[in-house]
């Protein structure tokens, strides 16, 4: 299976660059017969748009979706669920000076390593534009789990050094950051405008909660729930790691800490964040990923054009001081699609 | 694709239960014409074996393997390389008593939640014992990527909270935990000892570093180089957390910290741990796995049986009390099945 | 991997309905760095699109490619080639009558036994309108396969039980009916336009030569190279069956007959088909397909409603009344996928 | 995925050479908790061994399977089930004389073509000896499909020019060749008898009727029912063309001839073969195979040896004249994997 295709009956294939023509994705083997409400997926899409707050990209893009097919009379048919968002703010002529040369902590350099030819303009294929291909394909899948009885929850907790303290889960679409903790996010959203003012960035951790996942989903021995949790959330550019339950903390933990007792209703702590040996076990999945400081800053940074002659960069372009706020919509679209392919693949097993 | 089968065109399948009659690998995609030295894969199967030391379970497999298919005269010839190797020293009587009880910490319960049966007998299926056919598997991925330059180590930095401070790499073979550090290597070598004797068990961290990937290396989006490696280490049941690079520090680093400046020799730095945008820079590849305290202990343990009737447990059988010097191996053995199957896909997209 | 998308490492994923906005189609694992000229594409979907003869039904589709993502320059970036066809001359009012009925021969019924909901306009995503993706796919593919000294040619061999005698090349694509013999031609065209006139149809068989496929290629066991142009070819709605080289008269042959000899020039006879063992020869591989008589007729038959009321139906529309001519592209289009995809495949096992 | 593997949700990956230490397949995707007699697989497997009578090859393999794991207790656990077949009547040296020379019809050209080297030991992976791993496969998709009420039978309906005129399904089983018409069984026989003394051999048609499967099953565009199955057929080493319902006849007939009419009782006639759009009808589904004449024959004919000198061969080792009665315990397994897969995949379609 080519890389722009994931999951295995719940499918999704993206495509398109982030200052072509339009993004979009093809959704494979969506339960026919389900209301889809194009509302439903655009507030999504809306939760991870440009320009929503200071915090954001002032790029403008409406993110509006067309749904191109597989649906019929407002259903699912079955058949696949194609959906476009063609590119409106494009200003590919931001990206000339670049165009010879290799922005630090972008994926410039690599993507002309393995193609031998890139699109530079905005980094093309490997900008974070490619992610609303991802939302609208969540969006679905969050409709098919929510008759599942599955919700799910994704949040910032830690920015610029900024630790959450309480977990408030009515004050996290409330504030720009998407933090669990207001007093934190007003810290939060101080710093990356000091940092902004700088041109510079700041990284931060963001963690997810599922909750009503029935026991018993995830396939030995590779396709592991955790370990296809962990290959959908780094395939998000920006997460460059992923812990789930205690996480790295286990390492100091004794295993009478870190084993879950049972009791009569059910597990009585939750270290080992609602899967063991890749399967489910009915608590909630809880997982955090750390997303790296935006790359794209204009403090001045060391490079090589492509011909490795050194010299200095300075990253134009309209660009998030802190992607915290906008991956949330992204972890959740993707744990989605997770959850719901492998639903589909245990009523495979089983039937 | 089914949950037991990992890898595009480098691909393997494992089979077996702990106390059945044996576990195995199929190879399929392997270079044809590649010799094949059986001692050269015995050499990576001693180094995962149980009873190497006194911090290891006293289980006495010799692990020794029988190539049934694939090769003709010493060499592979592309058709599907398949491995056996029969359980020798099962004790299956030794877990009659958890027949129908829920271990803390191990997938007794998921397994039955999933399944609607299982092989309780030394957890079947679930057992690290199925990690043997990914370290057969992983050595003649090993043998190809020799051929390419590629050369990979792993090594423990951390156990029970005591942490390596020097990077020795030639006393990583030469101590029982596999530790970079020889001097931490002793402390926590007397840690788990302590810890063995009072029937607890504790956690770690666990390094590894490739060198000599060629840049270009990766799929996007979905199958990206670190998605992929995540997914494959998270697939190692004792693992919950990954992180490349700079890692969960990246949280609390700023972009003009973090971006890897370049210079007409390469990268001065190596925070993005070898892969941006999904594909190898070049430099060498690094990640960090935390190892979760082994579950198997004899500390009494509130849990519940079948019936959901609480009981308290005492774990029995052989055990490691610490796990981390024998995942080495084995997330060398994934990260040599990720690494072959990338520089496949790639010699397929460029051809 | 789910049933819209074909190809291990040249895949496509097709979506799309007739009446439905637009049908299209994701090419993933396109070799980066090749030119890609667009009236290069336009070509082949001109020689499928619907009204170039009497034969051929009157529908206005002019089937404009419009590519939207996985080019840069004119050349291809090696991320997914999509290419759009919006629809233009809908008509789905004129499907109203068969909303609550099975036309016999179409996949009406199926696809409403399969998913419990459908889309009756045009037959959805059943019609033969899909497979106008497949044919810019494989331009593509043909396009890459040029490359490699690949070429192929479809024609019709028998219609309405006109067989040809001569086999002329050059005529092949100056006659209506794409038939290799411009005499038999003739005849064809007459025997359709008097079925046209009855509101009757009629079935054929297209053979494909394709040449210059370096020996060497298909995957045993499974996918052999013969049994994936089987499963392409039979994935076309109107083929009902395949043959390879002697094909079905090999249930009468000797083996001293069947048998493909060979001298210091390669093989003296093709009996094989240019694939033996399931991998190419190095001779032409020669298939022939059956072309089933179109089910879209106006004679009045017996069918039943939604409901299992008996009713005559005369389905209305325009169609076909011999699939042949345009059937010819698409079994051209789709050998070039499974060619092309097993170039790639052949490269990664080398490699 | 490699090719070695087959099937989506219920998905075999089989291994081992004709003359190397044993052949097997291990088999993902079994639905937990079903009864596994071993005799029940043993019974097909008898089917297919050599030496059952004067027509088939008097190699003596006791076809012995050995269940290694996916089993406690008798019952499956929704593990790898993966079974081995030792060889034991390996006569290696009997192909001394082909080591360097290719025998025609054989793989032997084309493997080496492919892989660079080859086992050339009775065709290594080639043999007609790795269709036992599918046909214990099947006998586990049997009895899974025994509880949807799905059935099967294959049968010889031609051989050497020699047609069954009648169908007695009880028959079959009953005459070497596995004819459906004990007079045409008697004569082809004969036939079959003659041509050994003569050194030579012939080829023959196998149908195939698959009862009880429930209409939806198949998924379109490119994993139609028939696709499926005809790349499963394909797959078979011996096979050279697929024709489903009424197949190449198609190609001299009308719609309204061919158009499968319906009434309240279901269809009227089963031209399509119980399949439309690719989507299984509920009808019966019925195709044809075509079996090539065996390879292995000892008259002399030319070919040439690895250095391409031409030199004339006589084929040794024990063979079947005609593989026809041999071939259908295939036809069936792999028929099996097909629609035990295709339920699967319309269970986690649905659900």
């Amino acid at each position: 299976m080519a890389g722009n295709t994931f999951g295995e009956r719940f499918q999704i294939t993206t495509f398109g660059e982030s200052h072509g023509e339009a993004v979009g994705v093809i959704i494979d083997g969506v339960t026919p017969g389900v209301e889809i409400d194009e509302a439903y997926i655009q507030v999504q899409m809306d939760r991870r748009k440009p320009g929503q707050s200071s915090v954001t990209s002032p790029r403008k893009e409406y993110d509006k979706i067309h749904i191109i097919s597989g649906t019929f009379e407002g259903k699912t048919t079955g058949t696949p669920l194609s959906i476009i968002l063609y590119n409106t703010d494009m200003r590919p002529e931001a990206y000339d000076d670049i165009k010879n040369s290799f922005r630090p902590g972008h994926a410039d350099f690599t993507y002309l390593q393995k193609y031998g030819v890139r699109d530079h303009r905005g980094s093309g294929r490997a900008s974070g534009r490619e992610t609303a291909s991802r939302v609208a394909a969540g969006a679905v899948a969050r409709k098919l789990l929510e008759r599942r009885g599955v919700s799910l929850v994704a949040y910032t907790t830690e920015i610029g050094g900024i630790k959450c303290r309480d977990f408030i889960e009515d004050a996290i679409e409330a504030n720009p950051v998407r933090a669990c903790d207001p007093d934190a996010a007003m810290k939060m959203v101080e710093k990356i405008e000091a940092l902004a003012l700088a041109g510079d960035s700041c990284g931060g951790i963001v963690e997810c909660r599922i909750r009503g996942v029935h026991p018993g989903l995830g396939e030995p021995a590779f396709d592991k729930l955790d370990a296809e949790l962990a290959k959908a959330m780094l395939s998000i550019g920006a997460i460059k790691g992923i812990e789930f339950g205690a996480g790295f903390a286990a390492a100091s933990m004794l295993g009478s800490e870190h084993n879950d007792q049972m009791n009569a209703d059910g597990f009585s702590s939750n270290h080992a964040g609602g899967i063991i040996g890749g399967i489910s076990t009915g608590a909630d999945i809880v997982f955090r990923v750390v997303v790296k400081p935006t790359s794209s800053i204009s403090v001045p940074q060391n490079t090589i054009n492509v011909n490795g002659e050194e010299k200095v960069i300075v990253t134009k372009g309209r660009h998030d001081p802190c992607i915290c706020p906008r991956v949330v919509p992204v972890v959740e679209a993707m744990a989605c699609l997770v959850i719901e392919d492998h639903y589909k693949r245990q009523a495979a097993l089983l039937y």
